[in-house]
C-alpha cells in the first residue's frame, strides 16, 4: 500500500481531534484525521450534546408540571419517551454531520479505521482487521478519548445494567433506577430520570454527591435532589447486583450495614479509563499512567513528533478542556507560542436540575492550598429575574484570596449558571481581583446580577440580602 | 415640626435611590429616603421586573405550542390572562416588599410622601399637600425617575391608548394590538402580546427597530418578529387617532403614503421625560437640559450638595446604570474616590423573543468614532447546545478594533443572552483584547462558546462554521 504523507495526523474525532485538526488547516498543514467510530466522538455521538437534549425533555417535563403557578392549564399532559430519545439522537446525528462537513470544507483527509503507531512518524489504518492506509507525518496528536469505567460484577449487559451508552437510548422508561456514582455523568442521568418520573436511587462512594464540587454546592444539590423525590446513599459502595428477570437488586454496603434496593436498571457511571490500547504504544516513549498519556504544557509526550490531548491524558475529562488543548498544541507545533492553560480556569458544568457550574478552586481546596480566604454568597430568592421567571432556588459563592484580592474560585447552582459561568472563566483568565468585578456593571434584570452580588458579599458590601 | 437631619437623604425609591440608600448606611451614614410612590420605583413595580414575569408567560405559551418537536403533548392547552397578570403583579409586590425590608434591614428611615428643596441642604416632605416632615442633610441624592413621553393627541387614557403601565395589567387579553415606538419597551411588549396571541403591528419612526442597536441585531429581530406573524412599520410616524367605541384606529404616515390601522389597543412607548417638576430646583443651581438634570462624572449638580443619578439624569434608563450611580456617587461623597463609570461598558438587555444584549460600540459607531474595526459573527446554528434545546436562532457579533485588539462593541441576539453579556461587560471593564478572550475557555456545551467563535471569526479562527 502506498504510504499517503501528511504534515500532521490526528488519530480521533472528538472535540480535541477534530479541533486540533481544523486549527491545523488553518495554519497551512496538510492534515489526516482517523477515526474508528463516530464523528465527534463520544462528546457530540453519547455525551455532552445528546444529554443536553434529554435535559431540555426533563425541563419541559417539569414546566408542564408546574403550569398553574404561571397562570396556564393542560389536559392529558404526556411525552412520548421513544420520541424524546429519537430526538435527542437526531441532535447527535446533526451535529455529527456538521463535524464530517467541517473538516471537508478545510480540506482534512479523514479515514474511517483503527490507527496503531508503527515506528517513527508513521500509523497503519485498519478496518475490521483489514489495512485501510498506511499514513506518514512529522506529528502525530493521539486524541482517542476516555470510556466508562466498569466494576467487576457490575458489567454493563445493555439489559438490565447500562453505561451512558445505553442510558442513553433506552427502549423504555424504567419506573426506578439505581444510578452509582453521582460525579457530573451519574447526576444528570439521575436527576433527568428523575425528572421523566422515575423513582431513582443515586449511590455515592465519597461522602457527599458531586464530589468535586465546592461542599455547599454537594449540600444544596443532594437537598434539592431529595426534595424532588430522588434517594440518595453517600458512604456507599454497591458491593454486587443480583440480576432476577427483568429487574435487579443491588447490595450496598453503607456506614449502618448492608442494604438491598431493588431497581428496573442500573447505571453504572464510577469513572472513566482512557483509550490507550492497541495504539502502538509499546516500544515508544510515551508514558501510560493509570490509563492516561503523560503530557507536558504543550501536550508533547515522551516520544518525539507525538502528542496527546483530551481524556486521553487524565482529569478533566471535558471536551471544552480537549478543544483547548488541541488548538494549543497545534499552533505549538506550528511555533505559535501559545499561552499554556491554566487547570484552574477551566470551568466545569453539570446539567442537572438545578444546573451546577463552577470555575477554580473549591473553599476547601483554597484553604488546602494555603489562602487566607474571604468568601461571599448570594441566594437567588433575593435576585429578582430569579423571582420573576419562578426559578428562585440556587445560589453563587466566590472564593478571594484575603490578601490579593485574586478570584480563586466561583461556584453557582441555579438557574443557566451553566451560561453564566464563563464570566468568572473571563475574570479568571485576566487575573481579575474582587475590584475590576465590583466596578463591572452587570445588566438588570439578570439572573447574573448574583454574580456580582456574591463579590460584594465577600466584602461587606452586598445590597439585596 | 421640628427639623430631623441626616448624612445623606435620598428623593426616590427605585434601584438607584435605594440603593444609594443601603450603600450609604454601609459606609455608616444616618440615611433618610422619601418615595411618593412605591419602594422599588418603575423598575421593580411597572417595568423590569413585572415584565419579566410576562416574558416568562410567553416563553411557556412558547413551550406549550411547539411540545411536539421534543415528545410531548398536551390536549386543551390554555391559559388565564388574569392570573398571568396577577403573577407578575405578585412578583412586583413581592420585590417591593423585599426593598423595604432591606431598607429597614440597614436602619433607614423611610418618608412616604413628596420631597421639594427647601434651601440649602433642606427639604419638605409633603403628602398629598399635607406637610409630612420637614428634612436637613448636608448631602441630598435625588434619584426621582422619569416617566413615558406623552405625544399630544395620543395621551394614555387607561382604556384604548396604554403606556407600560396599563400594557402591564390589561384586564382582558387584547385581539389586535398597536404598539408605538420599538425600543426596548415597545418591543418587550410587542413580543409579549404576539406570543401570547394578539394580532400585533409595531410602528417605528426611524429606518429600524432596536433603533439602538447594532443594526444587524435590528434586522434580525425584525424578521424574527415578521415570521412569529407580526406587522412592522418602519420610517412611519403616527399622526393621530381615531377611537371608535371599544377599539380605535391610527392613522400612520409612511415612506408610501397615509395608511390607517385598526386595533383593540394602542400601546404608546415613544420615549422617556426625567421627573424634574415641583422638586424645588428653581433658584438653585442645579441644571435641567430637556427633562434630565445635568451631572458630572459623580453625580454632581451644578448646586453644592445636591446630587442626581439615574433615569432623572438622561440616558441609558436603566435600573442597573442607575443603582451604579447611586453605589458611586455615595462612595465619592464618603471620599472613597470611586472609578468613574464609562458609558460604553453599561450592557443593555431587551428581553423579547428572540432575546438581544450589547455592550460597547456598533459597528457603525465604532467606524464613526474613527476606529478601524475587525468584525467577528457566529450563528447560533453552529452552536451544539442551542441546537440541543432547540434554539439555533441568533448569532453573536463582535466588534475590535484592528490596531489594538480591543474589544469596542459586542451585540447578541438569542437564547439567553441577557445571561451572557456579562461575559463582555466583565471583559469590557478590564478592557480586554482578543487574545484574552481567545485564550479563556468557554464550557462546553454551552450557548456561551458562541461567544468565544464569534472572537475567534473576527481573527479568522472560527471553527465551528
Amino acid at each position: 500500500m502506498a504510504e499517503q504523507t501528511f504534515d500532521l495526523i490526528v488519530v480521533g474525532g472528538g472535540p480535541g481531534g477534530y479541533v486540533a485538526a481544523i486549527r491545523a488547516a488553518q495554519l497551512k498543514m496538510s492534515v489526516a484525521l482517523v477515526e474508528r467510530a463516530e464523528l465527534g466522538g463520544i462528546c457530540l455521538n453519547w455525551g455532552c450534546i445528546p444529554t443536553k437534549a434529554l435535559l431540555r425533555a426533563s425541563e419541559i417535563n417539569h414546566t408542564l408540571h408546574t403550569l398553574d403557578a404561571y397562570g396556564f392549564a393542560a389536559d392529558n399532559i404526556r411525552f412520548d419517551f421513544a420520541k424524546v430519545v429519537k430526538r435527542s439522537r437526531a441532535v447527535a446525528g446533526q451535529l455529527s454531520g456538521g463535524v464530517k462537513h467541517l473538516l471537508k470544507k478545510n480540506k482534512i483527509t479523514v479515514f474511517d479505521g483503527h490507527a496503531k503507531l508503527a515506528g517513527a512518524g508513521k500509523l497503519t489504518v485498519t478496518k475490521d482487521g483489514k489495512p485501510v492506509a498506511d499514513l506518514a507525518a512529522k506529528h502525530i496528536i493521539l486524541a482517542t478519548g476516555a470510556r466508562a469505567r466498569v466494576i467487576p460484577g457490575i458489567e454493563p449487559d445493555g439489559k438490565l445494567i447500562w453505561s451512558y451508552r445505553e442510558a442513553m437510548v433506552p427502549t423504555a422508561m424504567p419506573k426506578s433506577l439505581i444510578v452509582i456514582g453521582s460525579g457530573a455523568i451519574g447526576a444528570e442521568f439521575a436527576s433527568f430520570y428523575r425528572n421523566m418520573g422515575a423513582e431513582v436511587t443515586l449511590v455515592e462512594v465519597m461522602d457527599r454527591i458531586l464530589p468535586v464540587e465546592d461542599a455547599e454546592i454537594s449540600a444544596f444539590v443532594q437537598k434539592a435532589f431529595e426534595k424532588q423525590g430522588m434517594k440518595i446513599l453517600v458512604n456507599a459502595k454497591v458491593q454486587g447486583v443480583r440480576k432476577e428477570g427483568d429487574a435487579l437488586t443491588a447490595i450496598i454496603e453503607t456506614a449502618k450495614g448492608v442494604t438491598e434496593i431493588k431497581a428496573d436498571r442500573l447505571i453504572s457511571a464510577v469513572g472513566i479509563v482512557g483509550n490507550v490500547e492497541d495504539l502502538g504504544l509499546e516500544g515508544t516513549k510515551v508514558e501510560v499512567e493509570r490509563t492516561h498519556v503523560k503530557i507536558d504544557a504543550m501536550g508533547r509526550t515522551g516520544e518525539p513528533g507525538v502528542y496527546a490531548i483530551g481524556d486521553l491524558t487524565g482529569a478533566p475529562w471535558l471536551a471544552h478542556k480537549a478543544s483547548h488543548e488541541g488548538v494549543m498544541t497545534v499552533e505549538a507545533i506550528a511555533g505559535l507560542h501559545p499561552h499554556a492553560m491554566d487547570a484552574l480556569n477551566i470551568p466545569g458544568c453539570t446539567y442537572c436540575r438545578p444546573q451546577v457550574a463552577s470555575v477554580g478552586l473549591t473553599e476547601a481546596a483554597a484553604k488546602t492550598a494555603g489562602h487566607e480566604v474571604r468568601v461571599g454568597r448570594f441566594p437567588f430568592i433575593g435576585n429578582g429575574k430569579a423571582i420573576a421567571m419562578g426559578e428562585p432556588e440556587g445560589f453563587v459563592k466566590t472564593v478571594f484570596d484575603a490578601k490579593t484580592g485574586e478570584l480563586l474560585g466561583a461556584h453557582m447552582v441555579g438557574p443557566e449558571v451553566t451560561e453564566m459561568i464563563q464570566g468568572y472563566a473571563i475574570a479568571r483568565t485576566l487575573e481579575t481581583t474582587e475590584a475590576d468585578l465590583m466596578h463591572t456593571v452587570f445588566p438588570h434584570p439578570t439572573v447574573s446580577e448574583a454574580m456580582h452580588e456574591s463579590v460584594l458579599d465577600a466584602y461587606g458590601r452586598v445590597i439585596h440580602i
